[in-house]
């Protein structure tokens, strides 16, 4: 009787499905309850052969498609509320579905953020994993990209350009000695989720970066009709991003326009910064004053320790 | 500055997006607000060669696209809320956006159902649209699928397998002299959203049909922990697929095992039939009384006239 999609779902998903408004995926349908809060909505895709690569592992898939969608949430401010999962798939192949489960069951554990529904389709192209996720904010709290003030200082958290130079090394357009924390960083982002309090009280605007600080801090602005100016010095970078920038083997274009950093861009007042770092180190977060909101309309300018502007030749990872 | 995918998004999806709660699509996330209703959440995606052929209009594709999920929920009983999509595009056809955004935008106004948000990616494999689709319910008033009671009758609205007939039609499995109304049914589904009120006063399980009558309604029965009987003879039919059953060119199967019907399958007591009637007159939405919930765990059976047995070689349309 049961279709092999309904085994599919009832053997993998619908014992990861605990909430009760997830019905144990026994339904068309599944039910967030509400009191008095607004419900944050956010939705990305990842796709085989562009946002992941073909031999990734299955687990690691399924955290990077849950937590691109946590960092969102947080970045508005948001706490996880649920999720819901769209898996197109080329095969059944049990041991990568069990692989992909298991990865997927831990997070929501991690997060706290349930699963409460999907589809799962065929499809003879590239693997596709789609997350819609939501998060609870109170009425009225969410942090918008619109919103950062002149005057304002540019935080961001962790370190920037990880996660670019790990694609990089999986696909042998360079050599590190210290591969592993890069390619982790690609392969499984770590959404500052705990942030998410802090960015509320505190930030005039936020994001998450995921497509290249640079590009995504252009779009801040924009929205937010400003411009601004990101000391280059100040920038966080990992250990091995900074041998290797060093070394001369990559530019600076490597980490501020790469993408899959999965960190938080919020701009705040000067006079809010304590407070708001003070927040992040309780939350376990390091977060980093980069720079300023100033007028204009003009890119982003990144200058360097003497004041001097420091050309880039692109801002953001494009996927057309 | 910006990025291919900003310009294809503020081209042809921002002037949709005109709820307040979509931010223009200018944020990495919408807000759906709530005043003392739970959101009911759905999610289907449709893959082109697999839900809709590679030929098919473009406007219809965005429409089927939504209104899969506008027919689960109004299956659900819940109002329109909005909704969200992720389209994975393997080129930037302007024509085909174009048309894409213009049926989208008819359907976005012809149901009130506004887009908050989506994410654009790009994909070798075949094009892929997903929705995941929200609507309101007073509190606890979502209708499922488990609630069905031994003594209900089953009602389905419209008519049944006309999609199924569509499809084979375009595929050249079959042929009719009447063939339009069949190929309409399978590119744009009817969604029964005016009787969303309805089924929430009255229906004890619902579920919209989309996989075959025959299989969602062994769902519904498995989860209600019921058995159903349906007389064949009071399916509802449209005439072109009367004609072709008349005719001996289908089975019985095809109509009831085949998909994409996007009808409303739900029971309820003998004595909330006649005001459900009513109500669904007045929405505009034909139904009909095809069957009785029983005691068992059996498949539902489908009875002849005299009672007799027909035996369904299948019951749904199975992707794996």
């Amino acid at each position: 009787m049961s279709s092999g999609e309904d085994s599919l779902i009832s053997r993998y998903f619908a014992p990861l499905a605990t909430d009760p408004g997830a019905f144990g995926l026994r339904d068309d349908a599944a039910v967030l309850t509400t009191i008095g809060e607004d419900i944050v909505v956010n939705t990305d895709a990842i796709v085989e052969g562009v946002h992941f690569l073909p031999d990734d592992p299955p687990d690691s898939i399924a955290r990077k498609a849950l937590r691109t969608n946590l960092s969102d949430l947080a970045a508005k401010g948001a706490e996880p509320a649920g999720f819901v999962l769209t898996l197109a798939l080329t095969s059944r192949d049990e041991t990568w579905l069990a692989g992909f489960a298991r990865g997927l069951g831990e997070d929501i554990a991690t997060y706290g953020c349930p699963l409460l529904g999907g589809d799962t389709v065929s499809t003879p192209g590239p693997l596709m994993v789609s997350v819609t996720g939501f998060g609870r904010v109170p009425q009225g709290r969410i942090v918008r990209r619109a919103g950062a003030q002149v005057g304002d200082r540019i935080v961001v958290t962790g370190t920037i350009g990880d996660a670019a130079l790990g694609l990089a090394l999986l696909q042998g357009r360079l050599a590190s000695s210290n591969e592993e924390p890069l390619i982790a960083r690609y392969r499984v982002p770590q959404p500052r989720t705990t942030l998410a309090r802090a960015v509320r009280e505190h930030a005039t605007a936020s994001m998450d970066v995921s497509d290249g600080l640079a590009g995504d801090l252009a779009k801040l602005c924009k929205v937010s009709g400003v411009a601004a100016v990101i000391e280059a010095a100040q920038l966080p970078l990992s250990a091995p991003a900074s041998a290797l920038l060093e070394a001369g083997m990559i530019a600076i274009e490597t980490l501020v326009a790469g993408g899959d950093d999965y960190e938080i861009l919020c701009t705040m007042p000067k006079t809010r910064l304590a407070s708001f770092m003070a927040q992040a180190t309780a939350a376990g977060v390091a977060v980093t004053d980069i720079g300023e909101v100033i007028a204009g309309d003009a890119p982003p300018r990144f200058v360097n320790a003497d004041g001097q502007d420091i050309a880039l030749q692109r801002f953001s990872y494009q996927h057309f």
